[in-house]
């Protein structure tokens, strides 16, 4: 069975950071007790959200390091040990294991592509260098890859994995994922990435969500893995619809494309919401300004998470 | 507010054929009774899973002639007007309306692709040669171009779009369809042609179904949308469980892939059933045979569709 | 051996509208006339360039009417067999053979994809249904399938195919492709779509070009064509980079994308050359305005195409 | 101007393992002299071939010092600094610059994308912690990103680039960016990595290759170069006929997909031919055996590289 320290929600945690682009611990610290005050049920550290592409190993573990302490075991952990290949993985695996973490996250094999089996192969020679339980990243928009479904359920039952991130925008497979899993054991703790339709994901008996909207706005994702919990469902479907309009912010983004547009937009929000100080990005990607602003600032205030006579911030 | 008509299930026909690749118009009956026996709402003919790019449009009308004598009022008709261009449509418009048919049903231009401004035209163009209803088909898959939830929008505030179906495959921009269509009053009724996770866009508020795979399990979906209007969502689950599964049949197809493996799956399994006298396909696709046919028996059978001692027919 | 009557340039023919958007056989028969006397080898009509995707079917053959007896023999006229699946492909093969063309060309089946035998079935079928020798139509960029190499030549060597129109835009499988095509003795022709690198493509041992961008400097192709035919490299070489500097004229179209900026372009310089009387495009496409055509202008005279004392035409 | 040491064959230089995968430094030193020997002129170290993305840093760093050594400043030496985004380009930078090499190569972020103004600020932000010359390599298929011929110029009219490795199997926009970089007064040196038609290249003006084939066969590719520098145009496309079809290697293999069959195949003619003396491979990728290997030396012996009656090893 599943690991029950891995349900619920579980934020993929964005970084806030200074003018000069250094991490900024207090935010940091702001935004982590913010929602597990919240009653998030874990927080995911160095995935995408959380810009493990744009931090090189110093910049990563500095993180890790703050977020571990910050954390201070009140919920599990999760670490992303994002790399390009399998040797890569491994040493991230290594360093990441001498933190007090939970468990870790992994992609599959990127920038240079292969088949299904070395897709298998990735995840199984990580295991045998990894202690801690294992979470497939399923996260086909930046690795190019979409994991099969039979695959990850026999990863399960053989202990590779402990569960799956699905961020694959694809529901359909995350689906059978889910009763491929239920008539093997459940071997997997199966969490959604895809914040805009986590209600159906839980009406499809998900174990879980990991959506970087819940930087933004914890207590409603709590709200509504309680509804989810006593089959509350109209509770459900209006937190989601909530959180739906919520994440226009990020539609509408005049100034880039693509990941500043999207953890630009979040940054924005806590920025304005007074949790971070700045919404600095790292390079290459610049804080969205401007209209841009003024936009997500309009969308805070439609949504209730900002009064309307508050002027944004500049 | 969108047309009451078209609501609930409105599976897209997959249409028999002899072994000589001839329209059989006994088989085509039966299937069409026993889609509105278990209560469809609606029939989609000349979509995707009916073929339509695989006929001629001699072909096309005489299915559509079948279908409107055969269907006779009992429920609403959607006929699809699939072609390249505008003004390949805008014939294909003209002739169907000269069946009695209920609204038509249209895809974005393919082909050869623009951007924007050409896919919101080409609605716009054929609106002013169509007197039915028109239903905007949003099927990336085949037409390589995605549909954009504000444009949709816009089309059916300006009366020109009644209705999508949405065979996108992307529930977030689904979700947002939804609550943009909301908050503009309703204009449009939305279907999804998700047929695994129906259940999600009920709970998200879709108006509708289009879900091949109702052409096998027509009851199952009827419960489903019953279900849906009592809010019973134990049994929406349970009944999108259980089609889920059946969807299995087209998953493990060795011949082909693509459209030979999907609806070559669903014309094999109505031919097991008994609906369809074989499982013929137009050409350049070959039906199933040998081991596929076994595995999608095997499919039936576990998902209670067929007694587990009949033998294959073959 | 491949046919030697499609051998060296062959226009895909734009083709020009009035301002009502009917055809312009005016302006059709000076553009024919200019190329065949400019000495190209053949001509291309009902090709993407020639919209055939936005022709309806009476739009379709009025211009292979009016082409047929524009030519008048003068040099070898294919005709685009263009539709989704095979047996619509199959009526436009039975209506265009009704006129006096000399060769058929057909793409992969679109729409509804399938796998390599279906593609490969899909010439074979429409081969018993054809009289007259056809060409593949390599063109992922619009039916979203490759045409592999060794299945091409298989069809070359069984009598389906007489060449290979290939805009695919890989240039290492069209290399391969010459190279199996010599191994089997010349079956196929094969001829380059790609009007930006024809240079290489003669170097490997192409058996021609269809340059769209031949339609405004055809005697530069055949130029060129004749330069290869005498091995003069430093000549071929000449002639393309000016080639490829005239094609700048479809980068910076600012309007739209895709097909209105491609062929858009060209309608524009042909007009602005006096070729055309219009820039009129089929719907949903809209003709280039304002800058746009400004940015044309400034190409054709920077590439010694228009007079640099000329005003644009409005 | 650009940069003369970054002309003519440059080989992306392919790595031998030991058995037990370590880096089998004899095998090195024999396949790096046997390509100096055959007088390429320059050598391009943890490029995609020299399977950067599958070493971790110790791995990396281990290939280097020894590339360096046995090099030994007999022809320039460009390293790989591969990683997923700007800060950790950085960290590859630093480290690269502490070895004797003469050029750094780069490639546009990846994993998480952006759009064009990310692309070109990451080249600039990267020029500022560089001192070495830097090349972009334009390898879409591993990051999903086409650079810019426009933007590629600037950068190199603005000192932040010295070259481009082109591997983006776009042949029109490599010519465009010749063009460009000809009106802009050569800045960059453009090499292009497309081995199967460097003929086309070469006559558009490159100046210089990159081939992978070129660990197999170094004196043809600079037989094609000193051909190309005489104007030798029969001897350029002979050579490049034969390496099309000694290519034909990568092109059959059953066991994978990817990089296993592509660098797995270029190992594989490695060890046959005597130069290598194992065909292992990293993690997860596994080495190409059995009929895979049968197929690999039969394409040698057809080619002329391995005498006919000399048996595989195995």
């Amino acid at each position: 069975m599943a690991d029950p320290r891995f349900r619920g929600v579980i934020p993929p945690v964005v970084v806030p950071l200074t003018k000069d682009r250094e991490l900024d611990v207090a935010s940091f610290e702001r935004s982590i007790n913010r929602m597990i005050d919240a009653g998030v049920h874990g927080l995911f550290f160095l995935g995408s959200s959380g810009e493990v592409a744009f931090l090189n190993d110093d910049q990563r573990y500095q993180v890790l390091e703050e977020a571990v302490r910050i954390v201070d075991h009140r919920v599990p952990v999760l670490a992303g040990v994002i790399d390009m290949e399998t040797e890569r993985v491994i040493k991230q695996v290594e360093r990441t294991q001498t933190f007090d973490v939970d468990a870790l996250v992994c992609t599959a094999p990127f920038y240079a592509l292969g088949g299904p089996k070395e897709n298998e192969r990735h995840f199984r020679v990580i295991r045998e260098h990894a202690e801690l339980p294992l979470f497939a990243y399923d996260l086909p928009v930046c690795v190019h890859t979409k994991l099969d479904p039979t695959m990850l359920v026999r990863l399960g039952r053989d202990g590779v994995l402990a569960g799956v991130k699905d961020s694959s925008g694809d529901d359909v497979q995350f689906r059978w994922l889910m009763l491929e899993n239920e008539d093997a054991g459940h071997p997997l703790s199966l969490l959604t990435g895809h914040e805009v339709v986590v209600d159906g994901a839980y009406l499809g008996g998900a174990d879980g969500s990991v959506p970087g909207l819940a930087n933004i706005a914890p207590e409603l994702y709590v709200k509504m893995w309680d509804a989810y919990q006593t089959k509350d469902w109209d509770t459900v479907k209006e937190c989601q619809d909530l959180l739906a309009r919520l994440m226009f912010m990020t539609r509408h983004v005049q100034a880039t494309v693509g990941f500043g547009a999207g953890v630009g937009a979040f940054k924005t929000a806590l920025w304005q919401l007074g949790v971070f100080e700045t919404n600095a990005m790292r390079e290459p990607v610049q804080p969205l300004v401007g209209d841009d602003v003024v936009q997500i600032v309009r969308t805070l205030k439609r949504c209730g998470f900002l009064d309307v006579t508050v002027a944004p911030r500049i």
